[in-house]
This record gives structure tokens, C-alpha cells and sequence, in this order.
């Protein structure tokens, strides 16, 4: 039987944790990895340095954290925005549009700092690579459903591939310079091309681009 | 009038340098920035810690001395690659090998280091940028040339454009995981993709892909 007090305690500590949380994520886009630390996390979060160690004792435990909080953002984050996806002759560039904010966005620098930091430390490699490779997968799988594409089809599923790990670089390229016009270009031609070559396989789009009525 | 020790003296200098960027480009692939430090640097050079302050007081002279060094190891690693590229129907794909190998290659970690710094450091970016400016004119230039693209037809710009921002993803997607084997399918079709692309325009390609006599 569970005490009065139970569940706002286990409130609490939840709040206190996602406050933590965010705040590490926070740190992370405006400081980078190495500067980012338990007392600068602690004093952005409003949370006192006790009731901080208290949930995570060292910088190592707060980032395995956000490494999992960072990933529970980007899914939620594509989820979202791919629910608003218009049909018809727009989607595939609106598809773009979505995965090229999404690699742009402050929670892919978070991101990006974690993947290059994790490079040379092995601790956080153990925690940052099978996230990563469920993100990825994740983001494959919402392209190939958003697109409508059939990756029966000899080729379709490397196509998918180019056009992630092309937003990705785009997302690299935008981190030290406002690269937003170019970009926009880049995706107007490559949804352009997408379309070009996914109109050869009309069965595979029927149920996603036709216009609602 | 020059004393007939001042070219030795010069040319101990150049050496000394050279080798203390170089193990500060070794530093950045195997520690990472945040750890690169001028003494593991002189440690690594074989140097002095004396010698090392002379030439370079602080980490942050290494670290800019370094990132015209990885500027350069870049363009000349480049160059020397496109000059062993084949004519004929091969050259499209040996292109993007070469380019994929380029983002994949230990200098580009050492670049993504200093990148990511620099996203952060407002004294690192002032220096990282216009030359990550200048790599990525030269990278796009030489692709064109390679390919034998003329860039007055629309849509040619944003396709290398694309083609770049596809390798420089493919490179970050190859920091924390070897993708040799999937970065070798993507690029096959891409290939396909664009010596289909460039085939609708005959005249631009002329020079560039004939099989040599």
C-alpha cells in the first residue's frame, strides 16, 4: 500500500530530473561538451548542488542522461512535425524542409557535441552509438512512411540513405554559419530530383501524395 | 647580407613547427580537442617544453597554427588524389570514392574537432571559418572540374552542392562507427544517379570522361 506523500515525491524527483536534464542539454549547445559541467548544470537548472549530486553524481552520469533525454527529443521532435506533412505534389519538399530544420536545430548541436565527444571517450561510445543507431533507423523509417516508398524497389533504400546522411551534412555545415538560403536551394533541387525518380515507381506512392479531399 | 648559419637556423625552425602542428593534428584524431594540450603535444612532437612555448606560447596559437596546417594537409591530400583519378565510364564513381575517403580519412576528424570547438569558441570560429570557406570553394571547384560539370546548366550547382553535403554527412555518420560497406552502396547509386543526370547534357562532359587513347 502506498503512503500519502508517494506519488508528489516521485513528481518531484521526475521534475527535478527533466529540469537537470534540459539544463545539461542547454549547457551543451551553449558552452559545447567539455565546459559544460555539474555546477554550471546545477546553477541553470535552479536546482541546489546537493539535490544535483543527489541524482547524478558526476558530469558522467548527467550526460549518459541527456545522451537518452537528447534521443527522447529528436524522435518526439520528428514525430511531431511529420504528423503535420501536407499531401499532394508539396510533400516531398515539405519532407525535406522537416529533416533539414530537424539536423539545423539547437538539439543537433546538443547532439553533435555528445557524437564527437563520444569519438574518443569509450565510456560515452558505449551509450552514444546504439542510440544513435536507433535514432537513425528511427529517421529512416519516418522518411521511407512520409515519402511513401516502396524499398522493394533495388535502389530506393540507398536513395533514402544519400537523402539522411545529406541533411546531416547539412546540419554539420549550418553549425558554424547560418547556412539556411543555400540550404534551401540544396533541398528544392533534391526533392525535385526524389520526385523525378520515385514517379518512375507509381505503385509505391499512391496512398501518401495524393491530395486529401 | 645573411650569415652562413641562417638557412639551417631557418630550416630547423620550419621542421620544428612542422612537426609540433603535426603531432597536434595526432592529438586532435586520438584525444580529442578538449584534451589536446601543449604539453601532450611537445611530449608527442619529442620537443621541449621550452622549445614548444617558443614557437607556440599558448594552446590557443597551436590550436589556429593547426588549423591552417589541416587546411593545407587537406587541399594537398585532395589534389594529390584527383590526379590519379580514371577516364571512362569508372570516373564518376572513383570521384566519389575519392571524396568519401577524404571525410572518412583521420585529418577530417581533426577538422571536425576543430569545427565543433570552434562552434563555441568565438576566437577559434574567427579563424575556423573563413578557411573551412576557402576548403569548401576549393572541394567544390575541383569536383567540378573532375566530373566535367558545366555549372551554367540549372541545377548543376545544387547536385555538387548535394554531392558534398552528402559526403561530409557520410563522414560524421563514419566518426563513431565504421560505414565503409554502406558508404560504398550509397555512393554506387549515387554514381548511377548522376552520370544519369549529366548524360541529358552531353556537351558538358566531353573532356572529362573520354577513355583515354
Amino acid at each position: 500500500m502506498s503512503t500519502p506523500t508517494r506519488v508528489p515525491q516521485e513528481e518531484r524527483t521526475r521534475v527535478m530530473r527533466q529540469r537537470l536534464l534540459e539544463a545539461t542539454v542547454e549547457c551543451l549547445v551553449e558552452v559545447g561538451f567539455a565546459r559544460t559541467s555539474t555546477t554550471l548544470v546545477s546553477q541553470r537548472a535552479g536546482v541546489s548542488r546537493g539535490a544535483q549530486l543527489h541524482h547524478f553524481p558526476t558530469k558522467n552520469d548527467l550526460v549518459l542522461a541527456a545522451v537518452g533525454h537528447v534521443t527522447q527529443i529528436r524522435g518526439s521532435d520528428l514525430e511531431t512535425a511529420a504528423a503535420t506533412m501536407p499531401h499532394g505534389t508539396r510533400r516531398t519538399r515539405a519532407v525535406l524542409q522537416m529533416l533539414g530544420d530537424h539536423f539545423a536545430s539547437p538539439v543537433f548541436s546538443a547532439a553533435l557535441e555528445l557524437w564527437v565527444a563520444a569519438r574518443t571517450d569509450p565510456a560515452l561510445l558505449a551509450a552514444v552509438g546504439p542510440l544513435e543507431q536507433r535514432v537513425g533507423r528511427e529517421v529512416h523509417r519516418l522518411t521511407v512512411e512520409l515519402l511513401g516508398i516502396d524499398e522493394e524497389v533495388p535502389g530506393n533504400r540507398e536513395l533514402i540513405q544519400a537523402t539522411l546522411d545529406l541533411v546531416r551534412g547539412l546540419g554539420l555545415a549550418n553549425t558554424i554559419s547560418d547556412d539556411t538560403r543555400r540550404r534551401a536551394r540544396i533541398l528544392d533541387r533534391w526533392a525535385d530530383r526524389l520526385d523525378a525518380v520515385l514517379a518512375a515507381q507509381p505503385s509505391s506512392r499512391d496512398h501518401s501524395t495524393k491530395e486529401q479531399p
